[in-house]
């Protein structure tokens, strides 16, 4: 392996972990990758480093003021060995989106993906190749100034880490049920949730432990404003079949504009399934479900590719998604987006990058 | 010197700055406290250790999703030299709160307030004697698993750093320009907004950008639903007092509760004046100004105590308030609690405790 990056070798290579039991963000390769910027200098040249603890002051902002971004996107191997990147560009520019909401300097997104793919190419080794594992590879950025006064740090580190994960579904694809939140809330219009940044993942946590107490999988965040429309499923985008159409909640300022929704989206388009990003409020679905119209329901994000949801708990009442099985859509949407992933299917979208 | 507590003592003392210049949060002390949770064991022992860096794994959770909550507070070095602190079990009372909402155990408010006072006890001689300086103390807690999984972390550090910091008011108590933001959002019912959070403060970094190119110091946040109603002003409370009532905002389930504000709202109860904590709407604030009865308007804070508005800017318009000088009983506010920290005068209510 050779990189033209500044790389600082390790010979204390760790052991490759077992693939068939592999959890999800817990074990992590060899090497990171780091990028510093300053002000006055911007962004430093990518270093490759071993993967090892990151010191910060006391002071550092990142502890105090949650400035901070991150993004999410895999690597998998293909069936004929390689490995492959799936739309990492699109992850590269909803980070720099990311920045400018939480007033973070923004970076050169091609410059941050060659960086990206030059650090998983190292790693190559740490891609594992059974069925529904791939190397997860989270890039972040943190506020490093020491300073406890409340404005944008002049100083971030970016980093790389890489996770080798297990499948989503080590037991094969299954409905969840899912709980309408109707007390605590993601975000809000102006907000912060079109950032992938930290604050908007805690913020949920009361909520995902009360789902959880009452036997729920997920959460079914609601808009901050009328309780009604819906957003998005956990850390996912939703997508609902009603009446053979795909009905999906319009990026309105509040939600999170994820890859795997546009993939699924332009997969659609493709095969002429009628499409429609619009407000959808929790009475309609219930409507819906009763008129015997709602179809299928599912989440949509790179952890899991798509979720499928077997029914919905609303004030008390439960609703069942059809027969509560996964439906024929969820499932070809599944199969053609990790089809492509693994490089099964043939990629006519150009979403792929082999390294 | 000495404490009950475990006490890793260094000889590498720091020089102490220069009072008449010391910035905010940027200078610390010879020492820290930390405390440790691990799930199964509780919060440990606390441990006051040298000011150093705070080594984190990558993955971390504090970097990653924001699971964080801090408080601020200050000890004040009183007229006949004695050392005080202003309501510090509000603080952690308000902690507590906010780990609640951010799904982190809870600590013991007393254990936590003794170990608070014996830290500032040894570092005695970093508080401040110069007109208006003090001892900022910060308290944090941050969440450590290594783990991108997104759920609540299993184990958490506490930690507390002071800053001998300035007064807020060098060049004397001035009113500032506010800018009202009507199109970012600090915070919404159901959100964190009544949490000391990270999040939230670096979710309002765009708008105070927008404030300060505009020649404003402060933003005014309005509710989020409405874009109607008042809610804070940068981080601090609002006031303000309108045909000889003082109004501010009733604690709706989006707006941090000040210790501050909390003390004003009982000395202003002590001295007969009426007080409503309500609604209250940008619309209304206009008209007020309009008619001539918006007398004062300040924000109420650690940080500054008081901070009186002289005008602000909505959609373009500007409005003074009164003749732009701080008003009347905005000053008296700021008199009687400066001196009740400073000892200058009598303390009727207990809120200090000397150390
Ligand atoms: C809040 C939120 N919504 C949706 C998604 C889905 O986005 P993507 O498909 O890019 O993974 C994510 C993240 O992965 C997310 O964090
Ligand atoms: C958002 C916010 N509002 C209000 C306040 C005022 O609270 P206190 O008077 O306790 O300092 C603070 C913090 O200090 C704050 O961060």
């Amino acid at each position: 392996m050779s990189t033209e990056l500044k790389w600082t070798k390790t010979d204390q290579l760790k052991p490759k972990p077992d693939e068939t039991s592999l959890p999800f963000g817990r074990i992590f390769t060899d090497y990171m990758l780091k990028v510093t910027y300053d002000e006055g200098q911007g962004w430093s040249e990518p270093h490759i480093l071993p993967y090892g603890p990151i010191e910060l002051d006391p002071a550092a902002m990142v502890l105090h003021y949650g400035q901070t971004v991150f993004e999410g996107l895999k690597a998998y191997r293909t069936t004929d060995g390689h490995v492959q990147l799936f739309r990492p560009d699109e992850n590269m520019k909803r980070m720099n989106r990311s920045h400018r909401r939480m007033s973070i300097p923004e970076f050169d997104e091609d410059r941050m993906l060659k960086a990206l793919i030059e650090l998983v190419n190292i790693e190559k080794d740490w891609v594992p190749s059974h069925e529904g594992t791939s190397l997860y590879i989270r890039p972040f950025v943190i506020s490093t100034e020491a300073n406890l006064a409340v404005h944008p740090s002049k100083s971030y580190e970016y980093y790389i880490i890489l996770s080798p994960v297990g499948s989503y579904y080590p037991e094969g694809i299954n409905p969840v049920k899912i709980q309408v939140e109707d007390e605590f809330t993601r975000a809000v219009k102006g907000g912060t949730g079109t950032a992938k940044t930290g604050g908007n993942y805690s913020a949920g946590y009361n909520a995902q432990e009360k789902a959880s107490k009452s036997g729920h999988a997920q959460v079914l965040w609601l808009d901050a404003i009328e309780k009604q429309y819906i957003e998005e499923v956990g850390s996912m985008n939703v997508l609902f079949k009603i009446d053979g159409e795909i009905v999906t909640p319009a990026l309105s300022g509040s939600i999170l504009e994820g890859v795997t929704r546009k993939s699924i989206l332009e997969l659609l388009h493709s095969w002429d399934i009628p499409v429609l990003e619009r407000k959808i409020s929790i009475r309609e679905l219930i409507q819906a479900q009763k008129d015997g119209t709602l179809e299928e329901a599912f989440g949509a994000g790179t952890a899991a590719v798509v979720s499928p949801i077997g029914s919905f708990t609303y004030k008390g009442e439960s609703y069942q998604v059809q027969s509560g099985e996964t439906g024929e859509l969820t499932k070809k949407l599944y199969e053609t987006i990790t089809g492509i992933q693994t490089g099964k299917i043939e990629d006519p979208f150009d979403w792929t990058i082999k390294l």
